[in-house]
This record gives C-alpha cells, sequence and structure tokens, in this order.
C-alpha cells in the first residue's frame, strides 16, 4: 500500500500534455490522452459527463467556444499507487472566447480552479481515467499560499 | 485495460458507508474508510486538502458545525480496474447548522453537489484514496434528470 514513486514523472508528463491540448485546442491529442473505457469528468460547475462520448463531446464544445486559453498549474501533487495515479493541482486558467450563454464573459478571464485527475498506466503510457474541475470559492481565494514551493 | 466488475458491489458499500459516516456525524468511522497514505480531498468550493492530517481536520470542522446532514445519492457509476475503483455520484444535500462564517445558512439549506470519489483495495477492505465534491451550477440545476432510474 505504500506510495511508488516510478512514474511519476510520466504521470506529470501526461498531466502536463492533457493542459498543453486544451491550450492548443487539439482536439485529437486532448481524445487519445483518454482511456477507451469509462472515463468520467466534471467540468467546474457542472454535473459528471460519463463515457468517452458524452467526455469528449463536451471537449469539442469548449474547445469551440474558447479562442484563447492557458493554464497556470500550481501545487501539483502525484500520487502513484501500482498502475494507478492520482494528481492534484490548481489550475490557475486565464482565458477568453465568444459570448458565452451564461456567462458574462470579458475579453479575458482568469478563474481559479482545483483539479482531481486520475490516471491509468496503459501499454501506451499514462491515461486520464477521471478528470474533476471545480471553482474555489473560499474567502482566502487572495492569498498565496505560502508554505515553501 | 477493461473494467473488472469484481469488487463493484464492495466499493458501493465503502461509498454508502461514507456518506453514511457523514450523516451520523461519527469521525472515527469516517478517519477508518480513508487510505493511510497520500489522500487527497476536495470540498465544494474549497482548494485541495492534502494528507490525512489536513483532510480529516477538515472533517472534524464540518461534522463541528453541520446539526443535521443527509445525503440521498443518484446517477452512481462506478468502475473498477485492478486494485483501483472511480465512483461518480450526485450528492443531493440537505443540511442545517450553527450560522457558517461566510454563508447564508437557514435552518435546512439543500445543496446539488456532484462527487469523484477514488477508492482503493487493500487487506482490510477499500479505502478512500481521493474525494472531490463541487458544486452544480448550470443552468439545468433545477430539471429532473430523467433518463430512466
Amino acid at each position: 500500500m505504500s506510495p511508488d514513486d516510478s512514474g511519476t514523472e510520466a504521470v506529470e508528463a501526461a498531466n502536463t500534455a492533457f493542459y498543453e491540448a486544451m491550450e492548443q485546442g487539439d482536439f485529437e491529442k486532448l481524445s487519445a490522452l483518454w482511456l477507451d473505457d469509462e472515463i468520467s469528468c466534471v467540468h467546474p460547475g457542472w454535473p459528471v459527463l460519463s463515457g468517452r462520448g458524452e467526455v469528449l463531446r463536451s471537449y469539442a464544445l469548449i474547445m469551440a467556444h474558447t479562442e484563447y486559453i492557458q493554464f497556470f498549474l500550481t501545487d501539483t501533487r502525484t500520487t502513484v499507487i501500482g498502475d494507478t495515479a492520482v494528481v492534484t493541482c490548481t489550475e490557475n486558467i486565464l482565458s477568453g472566447g465568444p459570448a458565452e450563454e451564461a456567462g458574462e464573459l470579458g475579453p479575458l478571464v482568469g478563474q481559479l480552479v482545483v483539479a482531481t485527475n486520475v490516471f491509468r498506466r496503459t501499454p501506451a503510457g499514462w491515461r486520464i481515467w477521471s478528470h474533476h474541475g471545480s471553482p474555489v470559492l473560499t474567502e482566502n481565494e487572495d492569498e498565496e499560499p505560502d508554505e515553501g514551493a
């Protein structure tokens, strides 16, 4: 049951690739990063999406409505046990896009989101099993964490 | 890589026990359900909490400020691969407590939260590796899902 460090770097590379695919609006790259099997995804404020069809459609939709998005990842923590990894990170997001249905987006919007990303080791590399992102709404939102690195 | 059904029932029992421990305000029962190792937890709107110390302190705090809480779980989906399970569910929460610092709680409040819970198989049973809960903020919040069951 002890955490297994082997693979941590590869997991973090897969995690970075996930956000890069979003930044690049590269739907094929993003699709290839997910497991083929029963995946799930929660975008900030959304209900749960299940299965490749629902999950990938949501990304196609988000990419279609996003002109620009950049993720500054902080507080990344990775735990590997056996063939599974859990990565938590803070997504400091800067984005812009066409006016959205329910939002009041200006040209560029900053957003603070925390994510739990679950990866599974496969013969082809680490693949995303689950992504859950949620808005940070606490009163400490503007405080810089200062517990070292 | 194909999902493994063995263990699904046991995982769902552990998931139910997690919410029952919250309902009962049973801190010991709740603590025993988490892995000993590097766990993480995101409460709705909160930043990431990491490690048993931070995670369990947050539950002690929540329990201290909660007089009453009930979870009606819907849309529970469980996928088991090897010794890891991912459970997603909708937590229809009814809760009440002493007035909270940053909230405007009346005596009883309903809340719609979605959760991704990651469990790990151990010799002592399934244990929680990660919990991530987030508020559902979409415009469909008041719609009843009607895709059967």
